[in-house]
C-alpha cells in the first residue's frame, strides 16, 4: 500500500462533480485536493537500532531480510485510521520502526522473539498493515528500539483437506492470493472484510475480523480450526477437533491477541466449495427500525443470507452503499442487501424462506441491480475517504454491536455524541450507519462520520471518539465489533472485561511474554 | 438422583428378557440384579471439617444451608461414571465431602470462596452431578476439608428478552426447570444432553455440554452470551454484545473452566420461541461411510436438521437408538435420525433440501417413527446402563471429535484399542458407535462400551480408558467432544494443549485461586 493513503495508486480516483457539489453545499467546503509528499521526501525518525542489534537479526533471518531502508520503514509506520493518515500527510519527522524484519517461517519468527526478548526490543507484528486502531504503530514501550516484524513471507498453503473443508494458511498470505490459492482447488474462504485486498491471514485471526459475508460463513474467529503461534516463552499449538470440551478454549485467547500475546504464524481455517451460483436481491423499508426488525426475524428464523446489510435513512440517501452512484439520485428509506450463496438447492430453499419473511416484515422488493452495485464497490470506500481527505473534509468511521433490544438505543447514542462532540466544535457531522453483521441475539452498528475540518483535525476527532467510546460503553455497547483494539479502543477495556478480566490478560501476557516485547501499548491496558 | 445409580427410582426398570437372553448368550451373564445398599447403611468416611470451619461457613450461608448429614455427603460424593457407580456399589467406606454448603446468591459465593481461602478449604462446586469424569469428586488436594458447593438455590430467571432472544439464568437450574420457566414465555433453550433430566445450567456452560439438538441450536458454548463467575480474586462479568472484537474472548477461558478457575453462578443465554413445528425423519444407510459422508454433505451445505445422528452397524443391529426395543428385531445397515424445528416455513425448506441431499447420498428414508421412538427414549439409557452394572456386565461410554477426514481412522483406532484392552482382559468387548454432533469440518464420535465385568472392573475399565485415551490423542482426536475433562480426562490435556498450554492455563489459575481451593485435582495437570 501506499504510505499516506489506502491501497494502491490505481484505485484513487478523484470525487464526482455530484460528490463536490455536495460538499461545498454542507460543509463549504470546495478547495482543490492537497498536492501529496513524494514517500523519499519525507523526514523520517533515525533508526534507533544500534549495530550490533541490527547483526543480531541478521544472523537470525539473513541480511536480505533485516531493512533499515526508508520506504520499508514509512510504509510500516502504522496503520490506516483517518488520524494514522492525518498524521503522515501532515508535515514534519515520522515516526517509524526502527527496523523492518522479515522472517521466512515459524522457526524464525520464535528466533526473533527469543533474541529481541534477550536484547530489549519490541516487536510489532506486521501483516497487511491495514489497522484502523493503531494495532501496527511503532510504540517502543519502555524499550529503545522497535522493529516490524513483516510476516510476508509466510505465505504458503501448506496443507488442504476438500473432505473436511479446511486448509492451513500462512499467517501473511493476503485475503486475495489465499482466495487464488484456494480457488486452485475450487475452494473459498469466504472472508470478506473491507480490507480484504491487502489485509492478512494472521491479521484476520489476531483481530477477530469480520467479513461482509459474515451472515453466511461466519466471522474470522469462526472459522479459525487451529493456530499456531510464535511466543517469547515457546510455540502453542491449539485446536485439535472441530469441537472440544477439553477445557477453556485457548484459541480463543489468541484469536484477538493483537500481537500482544503472540504471533499466529499459520492458521488452519474451514473454507467451502467455490458457491455454485449466487442470487443478488436488494430490499427497501420504510425506515431503519422496520429494517432491523426485518433483518431480525430473518436472522432468529435460522433462514439469514450470505451477505445481509441494512442501511439507514442518511447512508440511504446518500446512495454511500452504491460506490458508483454515491451522492446521486436521492433514496428514500432504507436499503437492504442480501446475496445467498451455494449450490442452486440451497440458494433456492434459503432465498425463498428469507424474502418471505423480509416482505412480511415490510420489504418491498427492489430486484437485483443494487445488490450487485453494492458488491461491485464494496471494497471502495477507503479511497473514497483519501479522496475526502485531501479536500479538507473529515471522514471517519467506526463500529459497535448490541443486542437486537438495545440497537435503536445504542444507535442513537452514538449518534448523539458525535453530533454532540463535533457540533459542540463547531463542525457539525453527517452521521450515516448501517447493520452489516447480523446474529439471532444482536447486530453490529458501523458508523460513518463526516464534517468539515478543523486545524488540527486529529485533536478535532480525538475529542469525538472519546466522546462515543464513553457513550458506546454507557449505552451497552462492545467498543469493538470487529476494528480490535490496538491503542485506540484500550481505554475502554477495562470497561468491557473488568478489572479481574484485565489482570487475567495481563497474567497470561506474562507467562508468555515476560519481557513484555510483543506490541507494546496495544491491546493489554 | 439416587445415590448408587442414575436417576430417581421410578426411572429404574428391569432388562427386558430380549436383552437378558442376549447377555447370556454373548457374555454368559445370567445372574440375578445384585440387592442394593440401603443408603443409611452405607460407611462412609468422617468429616474431616472442623466446627470452627463449620461455624465459619454457617456465619455466611445460614446454618440451614450447611450441612454435614450423611445423607447430604453422600450424595455429593461423585458422578455418575461407570467407575462412580462401580465405587459406589463396592462395600467399604465411601468418600465423600466433608459438608455440603447451599449458598444463596453470587454474594454468598464470593463470601464461602473468600472463606474457604482464608481458611484453607477445597471447593467442590456442585450442579446436578451427574459428571461421568470425576468433575465432581470430593479431592481435597493439599487441603484438609473439601466441601461440596451445591449451586440449587441460584434457581432464578433474572431477565427474559424475548425481542433479542435472550434469558439470564441462575447456574443452578436444572435443565427441565429452565425449560418450564423460559416455556411460561413462550421461549426454549433448546439444550438436551443426556444428562438434561438432572444437570444444571452452570454445569452445561462450566463443561461445554452439547446437546441432541446441537446441529440446530448449537452447542452450549455457542449459547453462552455472558457469564458471571466468582471466584477467590474477585468477580468477572464477561460477554458485552453478540459478538466483539474487544481482545480475546474470555468467556472461553470459564466455559469449559469445571470449577477451577471460578464458579459460574449466573449464564446469559440465547434463547428461541417455542418451535411451531417439528418434523421427524428417519434414513437408513447401507454401512456408517455412506451414512457419515451423507450427513457430510448436508452439514456442508448448511441444511443441517435440528437433531442429526447416525448409528453405525453394531448399534444399529441393536436397536441402542431406539429404547423400545433395543435387543429386538434385528436391522441391518446404519439408522440415522432427522428432526427440524421451527416455523413451519423454515422446517419445511430445511428438510425438504436436507432430505434431497440425504436420498442423493444413498439414504433410504424409513419416515418418521423410527425418529419419534428415539425421541421418547432419549434420556434413558444411562439408567439401562445401571441394570446391566447390576447384572455383572460392564457398561460405558466415551466420546470425541475429529475432522471428516479422519472420522474413519479414528472410530476404527478407538475400536481396536477397546477390543484389544478388553480382550487382552478376557472379556471382549461388544463396541457401537454414533455420530451425535456434526460440524462443517467435521464430526464426534460417540462410543458404548459392553463387556463381561471382572472381579475388579474397575481396574478392568481403567486398562481401557489408558489405551483408548492414548488411542485417541495418537489418532488426532480431542480426548472429549463433550463429556469434559474432570480428573479422568486430565492425563491427556497436555497433549490437547501443550505444555505451554497448560502453563497458560496455571497462571490463569494462579491470579484467580492464588491459594487453589478451587476444584483440586481437575482438568488443570
Amino acid at each position: 500500500m501506499v504510505w499516506d493513503a489506502w491501497g494502491i495508486p490505481a484505485g484513487h480516483k478523484p470525487l464526482s462533480a455530484q460528490i463536490r457539489g455536495l460538499l461545498a453545499q454542507v460543509f463549504g467546503v470546495s478547495g482543490d485536493p492537497v498536492a501529496r509528499r513524494d514517500e523519499g521526501d519525507v523526514p523520517l525518525r533515525a533508526s534507533a537500532l544500534s549495530s550490533d542489534r541490527r547483526d543480531g537479526l541478521v544472523a537470525v533471518v539473513g541480511a536480505d531480510h533485516v531493512s533499515v531502508d526508508h520506504q520499508d520503514r514509512l510504509r510500516h509506520a502504522g496503520g490506516k485510521s483517518t488520524p494514522d493518515l492525518l498524521r503522515r500527510r501532515a508535515d514534519g519527522t515520522q515516526d517509524a520502526p526502527d527496523a523492518v524484519v522479515f522472517p521466512a517461517d515459524h522457526a524464525q519468527v520464535l528466533a526473533v522473539l527469543a533474541y529481541c526478548t534477550e536484547h530489549a526490543v519490541a516487536v510489532v507484528p506486521f501483516g497487511g498493515g491495514t489497522s484502523v486502531v493503531g494495532g501496527v504503530d511503532p510504540v517502543r514501550g519502555r524499550f529503545d528500539a522497535v522493529i516490524a516484524l513483516d510476516l510476508r513471507r509466510l505465505d504458503a498453503v501448506s496443507r488442504v483437506d476438500p473432505i473436511s473443508g479446511t486448509a492451513t494458511l500462512g499467517a501473511g498470505l493476503t485475503g486475495p492470493r489465499a482466495e487464488e490459492l484456494l480457488g486452485a482447488h475450487g475452494l473459498s474462504l469466504g472472508h470478506f472484510p473491507q480490507s480484504f485486498e491487502f489485509a492478512s491471514i494472521g491479521g484476520f485471526a489476531a483481530t477477530r475480523s469480520s467479513g461482509q459475508a459474515s451472515a453466511g460463513y461466519g466471522r474470522f474467529d469462526d472459522m479459525v480450526q487451529h493456530l499456531t503461534i510464535a511466543t517469547p516463552s515457546g510455540t502453542l499449538a491449539l485446536g485439535r477437533a472441530p469441537a472440544s470440551a477439553a477445557g477453556p478454549d485457548l484459541r480463543e485467547l489468541f484469536v484477538g491477541s493483537e500481537g500482544a500475546l503472540g504471533i499466529i504464524t499459520e492458521v488452519t481455517v474451514r473454507v467451502h466449495p467455490v458457491p455454485e451460483t449466487t442470487a443478488y436481491q436488494a430490499w427497501s423499508f420504510p425506515d431503519f427500525e422496520t429494517g432491523a426488525a426485518a433483518l431480525r426475524s430473518v436472522v432468529q428464523a435460522g433462514a439469514a443470507p450470505t451477505v445481509f446489510r441494512l442501511s439507514d435513512e442518511a447512508e440511504t440517501g446518500l446512495n454511500l452503499a452504491r460506490s458508483g452512484d454515491v451522492g446521486g439520485n436521492a433514496v428514500s428509506g432504507c436499503l437492504a442487501i442480501t446475496t445467498f450463496e451455494g449450490t442452486a438447492a440451497h440458494v433456492a430453499a434459503r432465498s425463498a424462506e428469507a424474502g418471505a419473511l423480509l416482505a412480511a416484515a415490510g420489504g418491498k422488493a427492489l430486484g437485483d441491480k443494487p445488490a450487485r452495485e453494492w458488491e461491485h464497490g464494496r471494497f471502495a470506500a477507503p479511497y473514497m475517504r483519501d479522496a475526502l481527505l485531501d479536500l479538507g473534509v473529515l471522514c471517519e468511521t467506526l463500529e459497535t454491536a448490541t443486542t437486537w433490544a438495545n440497537l435503536a438505543n445504542l444507535k442513537a447514542k452514538v449518534t448523539a455524541a458525535l453530533t454532540d462532540s463535533l457540533g459542540g466544535q463547531g463542525t457539525p457531522p453527517l452521521v450515516m450507519c448501517h447493520i452489516s453483521h447480523t446474529y439471532p441475539t444482536g447486530a453490529s452498528l458501523y458508523f460513518t462520520i463526516v464534517a468539515k475540518q478543523l486545524d488540527d483535525p486529529i485533536a478535532q476527532w480525538h475529542i469525538a471518539k472519546q466522546a462515543v467510546g464513553d457513550a458506546i460503553v454507557a449505552a451497552g455497547g462492545t467498543i469493538t465489533h470487529h476494528h480490535a483494539v490496538g491503542t485506540d479502543h484500550r481505554p475502554w477495556i477495562p470497561a468491557e472485561i473488568g478489572d479481574l478480566g484485565v489482570r487475567v490478560l495481563r497474567a497470561v501476557k506474562q507467562e508468555l511474554d515476560p519481557a513484555g516485547i510483543l506490541n507494546p501499548g496495544k491491546l493489554v491496558p
